[in-house]
């Protein structure tokens, strides 16, 4: 029964019964974190190869222990391509992080302009579009280079292409957009191939208008024999002609190491040549041995789908025990809504407005961290205060169940004490 | 006999040997690359047990392959302490380039400010001052930025510090300087404690003047029984209450990997906490798995010292095989001078003025490709022309032989030819 039916003697009861409950949680003493998308013990046991792995001579006979190709090892490259569909010419490491290379993308034509515009700190009040919920890293530096944020707001399908397509080609200070197209982050929406489409087709105000399209979980399924498909936008782009919107990027950081993997931007010609050029100042060259062991690696298990079914035998049951007790506990009252995604790292958890904050707090309290609320916007501020990311991956499955009957129970209770405080 | 008190006949009849024994080289078909300080095929044999590392947890328990710890491995970040001499909470690892901490420094300042400070961005005409010959890496850092650079003499002491301290108090336009104080690049020179102390005690007209200490060469003694003492400047400048200045740089590029060492950053409170924050933006972590192998190896090794003899080993008979060419071939001539460095990768080579691109182009032309030369100058204008870096680290010594005997031959013609057309 829908608890906002539920007459007010029915609410107090429950609230009563539910802060009993809360008490026997306390007396537990937890002391769980499950605020970020961090893989677990296991799964950082797949990649064992890359650490006993001590070559140094590439196939293609470079010495990756000294200086040179600024580029990233080629043989890497090439097979990176593959996943980031563009050409390996087109392909440029970088070291462990795609967010640094996005973060240097952004200050790069925040500084210099890109595609010879004039540089963004030079152009007054530039903006960003926000797809949201989303990626709080994405936001800090946008926040950082005090670029406007407005959110955007996601469907089923990915974000809502009329308003990006209206904002876009009419706003030239719209200099960009987040994307994390497949399993996006939180949501785990994956971008519609018509939405990929319109991205492609998009006609921007602002000639240097990049679409930063992080492909973050672009191999990450939990049901590898029901791969979802997400259109290829660098493909779609040149047909359109307008493959200098898109920055792709790539990482294997949770693919092999989460601290120790191998990032990637894929652009198009001049915006390849502009990146390359930029680093080739900032550094002499990337880790290269690194780059060997993940090549070896990759090659040795037959390519990067089988090491993702070894990720999706940990991940699968995680995401399952998650949703059966969110389904048990809380299907019915109206308390919450939740995706259920195919991939990626996150179940996106959706309170009664004015919700999140106090969920997320009620759970802290008794030693469950989770993801803080409002941190899947912009400037962390959530306009209804309602959505709350859930990250399955790192805790065990007892503590997952643990964690998840925590954060069900500081749900009701956070309901029924609204519903009475409203009433 | 001097070439300059040469009649010109003798000179006619000296030039026409000496072109007759360049045809010789032409046909010897070489190709010889000493354009960098890239350590040698032996050098990457000696961190070999790095390769052979199959740890992934530290001694203080921190799981190295996941998320987490944005300041770097602990155990190393104590361990880079000692040879930084600053403390392990003022240090900040990177990734395997110190280049690009450089470069964020530089960056940041130019964007957000430092220190509380307007961005130099907003900053009018930005200066920095340049000890010549220096670092063309450092030089493009600032050119890329629009930062004026001002070329400053150095001696066997040092930067000219009568300069220094002239323009760095009264200009405040002026906020950094590029230093490399041990083993300079390219003269070899080493700061004294005088020029050390000198640069503790700057009063800078720019409250956000900062010092560039870009100590690569801080353990890479050619003689290491013999090992020369840079001053403390950390030490001097906390003694002056000036700590803020120096930004305190160091790497393992050659110490271990020239491509997959570890880099390091060092700085007051104030200046590294601003640094972890801008970080924190830019990355989630570095890749501490090849800092826990750095960690291991130099433990294994007892320590850095016994790792940088084996690379004396191997450079030091490099660099006295040029040396020895050079004084047979060149002492008394009066057509060039050069340094004889106790350390560090270079040796810097001078002609007369308005010789050296020829001599350079000369080399080039019959397979042996030196640093061009402008490179150590700012702007890549050598205001002589005279100035010619010698990277003796990777040939063998069979290469180097042929190498120096060709530069020394170049040089002698270049001379004759200047002599000549002077006359």
């Amino acid at each position: 029964m829908l608890y906002q039916d539920l007459p007010r003697e029915k609410l107090v009861e429950l609230r009563k019964e539910l802060s009993a409950e809360y008490e026997e949680f306390r007396k537990a003493g937890l002391k769980l974190d499950m605020s970020r998308g961090k893989p677990g013990l296991e799964q950082l046991g797949i990649a064992h190869d890359i650490l006993t792995d001590d070559s140094c001579v590439s196939p293609g006979g470079i010495d990756c222990r000294n200086y040179g190709n600024p580029d990233g090892l080629p043989e890497l490259r090439e097979l990176f391509s593959a996943v980031m569909r563009v050409p390996a010419s087109n392909v440029l490491l970088g070291e462990n992080s795609s967010l640094s290379l996005m973060y240097n993308c952004v200050m790069w034509a925040y500084i210099f302009g890109v595609g010879g515009c004039k540089p963004w700190s030079q152009c007054g009040n530039v903006k960003f579009l926000c797809p949201v919920p989303g990626y709080d890293r994405h936001f800090a530096i946008t926040e950082e280079f005090g670029i406007e944020m407005i959110n955007v707001a996601m469907d089923g399908s990915g974000p809502d292409m009329d308003t990006v397509e209206k904002l876009v080609s009419s706003d030239p200070s719209i200099k960009g957009i987040w994307c994390v197209p497949k399993y996006s982050n939180p949501s785990g929406v994956t971008y519609s191939d018509e939405t990929v489409r319109r991205f492609a087709a998009l006609r921007p105000a602002a000639k240097d208008f990049r679409i930063f399209w992080d492909n973050a979980y672009c191999v990450h399924e939990l049901y590898p024999d029901d791969a979802v498909q997400l259109a290829d936008l660098y493909g779609e782009c040149v047909k359109n002609g307008t493959q200098d919107m898109p920055y792709i990027f790539f990482s294997t950081s949770k693919i092999t190491y989460a601290g120790g993997g191998v990032a990637a931007v894929g652009a198009s010609d001049s915006n390849i040549a502009e990146l390359k050029r930029r680093t080739s100042i900032r550094t002499i060259c990337t880790d290269k041995l690194n780059q060997l062991r993940h090549y070896d690696f990759i090659k040795a298990s037959g390519g990067i789908e089988n090491i993702m079914r070894k990720h999706a035998e940990h991940l699968r049951p995680r995401f399952e025990k998650v949703l059966e007790i969110l389904d048990s506990e809380l299907s019915g009252t109206g308390a919450a809504c939740w995706t259920r995604p195919s991939g990626g790292y996150f179940i996106s958890f959706e309170t009664l407005p004015g919700c999140a904050k106090k969920v997320v707090a009620s759970c802290k309290e008794v030693g469950v961290k989770l993801t803080p609320a409002g941190a899947t916007y912009p400037y962390r501020r959530d306009p209804h205060d309602s959505n709350i990311r859930i990250a399955p991956s790192c805790p065990s499955i007892e503590e997952l169940t643990v964690a998840t009957r925590l954060l069900c129970l500081c749900t009701k209770l956070a309901t029924v004490e609204a519903l009475l405080s409203s009433n």
